[in-house]
């Protein structure tokens, strides 16, 4: 049976998501959990619930005292072996489990795992790799969505690499199709960065030249590269306009009778919509380059966003993703 | 009068969106327009309308044979002193007319702008500022929009004085405040050209700190400075997700006739929103640091978007910005 670490410590909303989104999973699919934290805390939140003993007997909790708080910085949280997250991912690099899942302190999760389960081997830096909806009916994905502020162009080749081979044994996509995120499509448009990136990434056959910000919505392309600072302020910009869309219209709504008569009318359609771009069920953001899963989940995850994280980190240990990019890379021999 | 010099070529549409927004815009503003392009065409598109002579009595043509095409690189195109945007700016650099609009080639109107016209003395560098809807019932701005691919920190200082006194004088707010496109809130964060810049911005009370991509449009500030590839990017994708957000439930409301008859009953929030959230209700985007208005509309821009930035380059002269702005960098004495 698979086992996964799961970090209970240190996100928005408390234990409960993380417990709520673990028994759902386990309730779903057939793996072992290593519950690392406050063992009162979550043993309060377990019981709470009406639990089956098919369930309770896959949920080990490992007690640690200390957890890395939000408002800390990952260079001083990484140096405490007393964490919640140390011990998740020390689970991971003692092979007591195959993969690990977090909530918290995300920059602390990365060189974690950067510092203790390793890089692959030819890999410059781990991406977060993000799954984004798009108006076709199959996702896109973004790297790096936010682990390295500031970027080499080999940074973004790998980048490109890691998510085609994402996109192909995780995302069943037959032949993904790999852009580079840019102020134009045109060939000679970009930065310093994007426009030397350009070159490098010319050579391979997944490459389609450079998107554009809206590309990532309209399925142009699978796998769309930049460096995780342009990666963070799109997405959270993305999520901006979603959200003011959506309270300009309720309030608009609300002024009239008849609107709010044909809203709940439509409401099914709204629903429908919600679902499609409802960040919690694309789940975490596994942190490619890693030897190991690790999925890092937003801080502000309900118990959907986690159980789907749960799910993307088996999907990522059965699709031997890591040892698929460990063969690309070594097959490449840089 | 004020005399406002229009680029009539180049636009994705052609000149009918130029031409039909700016008969709207002479019925509803007193101010004599030079249209500059292939008079034969827009002697046509005008013929086909039924005009008062007060209105055509406010328009003068003046013929080019030649236009920047979109595809031509800006600094080819800058060479040749036979196209209808040199014209349009020439006119502005006599002081034939006070302002000028274009929605052809950005790249060749904003160095022609610069060399032609010249930026204002201690601008590093001049910058599209773009006008965002927000969930407050005022708008954002954001700047720069597209000039600048690569900058140095000096450059995003100027942008923030440029962007502050638009908001001050132009859009008459009090006490603009003033943020910094960045990957977090906390002071900390950013990449190298943001850190850099937190701390020269630090020294201005206007402003507030590292602002993330989705304070866009929640209106936390009123001034949002970045360079112009993060710029580019933004924007591009927050019109991405406003587009797939409108297709994803146009397509969900037809699946149903319920959901259709809802949507019917709710129209006017619908047509509400759009006209809050559409590009074309806030105009062109003014080049900012050039010692007279040139205002740059988007390629695509229909006639409502032509005859917005008309009033914007009104607005522009009207509230004297351009001086504003001279002796705003003329009394840091840098």
């Amino acid at each position: 049976m698979l086992q996964i670490a799961l970090d209970a410590m240190g996100a928005d909303n408390g234990v409960e998501p993380v417990v709520c989104g673990l028994l759902q999973a386990l309730q779903n699919r057939n793996f072992k959990a290593y519950l690392v934290g406050d063992t009162a805390l979550l043993k309060t939140s377990l019981d709470s619930k009406n639990l089956s003993s098919d369930i309770l007997q896959r949920i080990e909790l490992l007690h640690t005292d200390d957890y890395v708080r939000m408002e800390e910085k990952a260079s001083d949280a990484n140096k405490r072996t007393t964490t919640s997250i140390y011990h998740a991912i020390g689970l991971v690099k003692n092979d007591e489990a195959v993969a690990c899942v977090s909530a918290g302190h995300s920059g602390a999760t990365m060189s974690l795992a950067t510092l203790q389960i390793g890089r692959i081997k030819g890999v410059s830096r781990p991406a977060i790799c993000t799954c984004m909806p798009t108006i076709e009916n199959r996702c896109s994905i973004i790297l790096d969505a936010g682990a390295n502020t500031d970027c080499k162009p080999e940074y973004l080749v790998d980048f490109a690499l890691m998510g085609f081979h994402y996109a192909k044994h995780v995302l069943h996509y037959e032949t993904p199709s790999v852009g580079l995120l840019s102020n134009g499509e045109e060939d000679s448009k970009g930065n310093e960065l994007t426009k030397q990136t350009f070159q490098l990434l010319r050579e391979y056959n997944f490459f389609k030249g450079n998107v554009e910000g809206s590309d990532i919505f309209n399925g142009s392309v699978d796998v769309i590269v930049c460096d995780g600072f342009m990666g963070n302020l799109v997405l959270k910009a993305s999520e901006g306009v979603a959200s003011s869309i959506s309270t300009i219209l309720k309030a608009e709504i609300k002024k009239s009778f008849m609107s709010s008569l044909g809203y709940l009318f439509a409401k099914s359609a709204f629903k429908a919509l919600k679902t499609k771009i409802d960040y919690a069920e694309y789940g975490g953001a596994p942190l490619l380059g890693i030897k190991k899963p690790v999925i890092i989940s937003h801080g502000k995850s309900n118990a959907r966003a986690m159980e789907c994280a749960i799910y993307q980190a088996i999907e990522a240990c059965d699709s031997k993703i890591c040892d698929k990019i460990a063969e690309a890379f070594q097959s490449m021999q840089r």
